[in-house]
């Protein structure tokens, strides 16, 4: 029996326990139609990087059009702790009825803005916390990761090959979907190839070679079957004394027999030194005439290790990246947060702030709208504001402060303001329509080129400048204080 | 409408397009028929440990008894190549007609020797190389990193807390699994409680105190819903001075209302110094009478600072992991291989080696068994040995060697053997019945036993042997040679 599970997977029980115990709490006291305002934000870019690229919004809708306890998810929640009756017919008839906005997904976003925002009662912003955090804290995490490998490879097209060591089957399936809108021209992963249109590409394995009596029979053989496309893996024995030689030989054979109708042909090194091997084997193609003959590379690769070969002359012209891509390997998760900021009291919503003795962990409380503002020249981004959400964009120059070092200034001018967070569910029903993935693609290429180039440094980047609107500083110091003085 | 994932989700087309492209070029080549064996092993243990403990394989299974490529998974593989006609009728009646071999779940295995052995022809062999290598990566890393952080708990019951943090859902629900195996006691993530039985657990977050006028407010709700299981988070203002003296107040309502019928309570901790806050909220608990209230710690844990914290007397008596165990951050994935071993010719395997200039990287040929043989006394295990599969175990004291320098020999003695492999499928047919998770849960407790204390070290660990036959020893050497003579 075949299953969509992109259409309609139920992950309905796919949340924290303590969702559940804390909905039930609530329920027990009459706090069901207590209506609050949850953010979510980060607090850190991946890897040390200066921003990160917002990935998941389409599967995060498709979890709350899915959201439904089914009998037994009911069944096996009374079995778990003894619920009453009429909890778990809530929970029965539990449907998304609040309201959702969210930046677009491919937008640039930095620590502490809000990035998704969700309006409804306390049992449903609840209920809703766990998912919404593991799909955007994966996507976000592997398309920055991706948008910092294609940057190193600085215009050369990088594969996504990690599948085999993705973490299970999502990881591999939502880690390609992320990873095309980072940049990558495409992935080995045929399954997110269907179900995204991402390209699907690939070559074959050292087992190939070894299923025929030879290196060159087996090359031949591969040439044969895709004479318009033809990839030849060269180190299964020896590269530069057999894997390169073949390949050449293979190429020339296919020429004499196919001229022109033999296109789109090279080779592809997998072990061994690859600066050293790409700058021999270029070499040897080239002095066989095949200047045309593509080098791809794949082993181990990150973005640190392109940059370090492309630095030593690698004659590599398409990279194959799996494991430290599809896992993010080094800096493995994103540690986005949903944070409770408002909460209705008598027909309005009053802010909220969580206290913390690490001062990063203080969240900056409040209904709340985030506006980017570009050079209007440049098109560069100059700056975030984050303000209040009834407060006027500027129109005019303005003066922006560090919310932490508050003399630290800055006048704003000559710019267009854009706000980011845009609405997608309305009272429960959807009105946004998520763009196609080539879209958010184009999207995310369009964000990358609105960054200045030292806030894409791999390490020790620009800080972007996030700031807070003169009315939010002082709304959250004075809550602050208030806290404090207990 | 509601999809019972774990039943049926069709996976056929998670592969690497190379496996297609590789299956074709076959196809035309007239190799369908080929018999080939080819094994997964890993050439490394996770975080430079001294073990690995196995798991993925009851997911393998639901994953090859599902395999079949829809008429929409057709038409999508034409859209890509122009296969032939026959080629893509071919896909359409794929299905598994081979032998497989597997260690079971919860096995410890340790690098270069055999873990699953694939026995089939050509094409089926690589269909399903990449989704079964995705899955044992992910569940044996896992199922390893949760075996080291239970490890340093040293008694102590550890809960998984990391789905907001895992690598899409799959790795939540499947990491959660493996986090099972390797001994966590129990996890936050509900939909894998309820799919594979695993106690769930969890208490409430900081909007919880947020969402009442006052923590002693909300500290009431909580226990007052849940009177036999309350945990009190005690950091949302300030964790000495306002937490842990409101919970013991709640504690104290709670105890002269209900007597023992409150029961099961204690605190968390989850920021701040942890050693420093647990030994001040002990002294303080159990000055007010609370000597049987727990302190559960959270925070970034993992098996380093779960250790250190012991050393420093943190009083601490059960601990939340999150990010650090459901994505392994810092060795985020695992690098099992899949290789060809043995070709069959004339109605007989020969076998097949890869070599390269790696010595690591080359391949130990032939259809094998392996062998672990433990200390009649002790119980534990002293050595694995890779044999020839037609070789007789030894049955009495023999000298081993190692594989690499050989002239490192070894008297075994004393030993109880046991063969590793156990048939899982004959000729397509499912013959083995995957044990139930808590049974595969107590196999690996038994196998974490075996092993000694040295090799469980979490650094630097002693290495276990896996050592060859000499008739193993004599046909990869002879192989390797022969290779190199050209």
């Amino acid at each position: 029996m075949e299953i969509e599970i992109n259409v309609s997977r139920n992950l309905t029980l796919l949340t924290d326990y303590y969702q559940i115990s804390m909905m039930y709490a609530h329920y027990k006291n009459n706090l069901l139609d207590k209506d609050v305002v949850f953010e979510v934000f980060i607090r850190q870019n991946p890897c040390e990087g200066g921003y990160s690229l917002f990935a998941g919004l389409e599967q995060v809708i498709d979890y709350i059009k899915n959201l439904q306890f089914t009998d037994e998810d009911i069944a096996y929640l009374a079995s778990v702790y003894p619920f009453d009756k009429a909890f778990l017919n809530y929970l029965k008839s539990f449907t998304f009825t609040g309201d959702i906005w969210s930046v677009p997904e491919g937008t640039l976003i930095f620590p502490n803005e809000p990035i998704l925002k969700i309006q409804t009662n306390l049992l449903q912003a609840h209920m809703l916390e766990t998912t919404i955090l593991n799909i955007i804290n994966h996507q976000t995490l592997i398309a920055t990761r991706a948008s910092r490998v294609v940057y190193s490879a600085d215009g050369d097209p990088v594969m996504e090959f990690g599948l085999r060591r993705a973490q299970g089957p999502d990881a591999g399936i939502y880690g390609t979907r992320a990873s095309y809108i980072g940049g990558v021209a495409g992935t080995s992963n045929v399954f997110a190839g269907k179900m995204f249109s991402i390209p699907v590409m690939g070559t074959h394995a050292h087992s190939f070679i070894q299923s025929y009596a030879s290196e060159l029979e087996a090359f031949l053989t591969f040439a044969d079957t895709y004479p318009q496309n033809t990839t030849l893996l060269v180190d299964t024995y020896d590269t530069l004394k057999s894997g390169v030689p073949n390949a050449i030989k293979t190429f020339k054979i296919m020429k004499d027999k196919l001229g022109d109708r033999f296109r789109n042909f090279g080779i592809r090194l997998d072990s061994g030194d690859l600066a050293y091997l790409s700058k021999q084997a270029r070499k040897m193609l080239d002095d066989a005439g095949f200047a045309e003959a593509k080098i791809i590379a794949s082993n181990d690769l990150d973005e640190f290790l392109i940059r370090e070969l492309k630095l030593q002359g690698a004659k590599i012209d398409a990279w194959g990246v799996g494991t430290n891509l599809i896992t993010s390997n080094g800096c493995s998760a994103l540690g986005g947060v949903y944070k409770l900021v408002a909460e209705k009291e008598e027909n309005q919503f009053l802010p909220r702030i969580k206290i913390s003795e690490n001062p990063e962990k203080i969240t900056t409380p409040g209904c709340k709208k985030v506006v980017r503002f570009y050079h209007k020249d440049t098109k560069k981004a100059i700056l975030d504001l984050v303000m209040l959400e009834n407060e006027s964009i500027p129109e005019n120059n303005f003066i922006a402060f560090d919310p932490i070092n508050v003399w630290k200034k800055k006048q704003v001018k000559n710019f267009i303001a854009q706000e980011l967070l845009i609405p997608v569910f309305k009272s429960g029903r959807l009105i946004y329509t998520s763009p196609s993935l080539k879209e958010i693609r184009e999207h995310a290429q369009r964000e990358l080129e609105s960054l200045f180039d030292e806030g894409k440094r791999l390490k020790n980047p620009h800080g972007y400048h996030v700031d807070l609107s003169k009315a939010l500083w002082e709304l959250k110091h004075d809550l602050i204080e208030k806290v404090r003085r207990g």
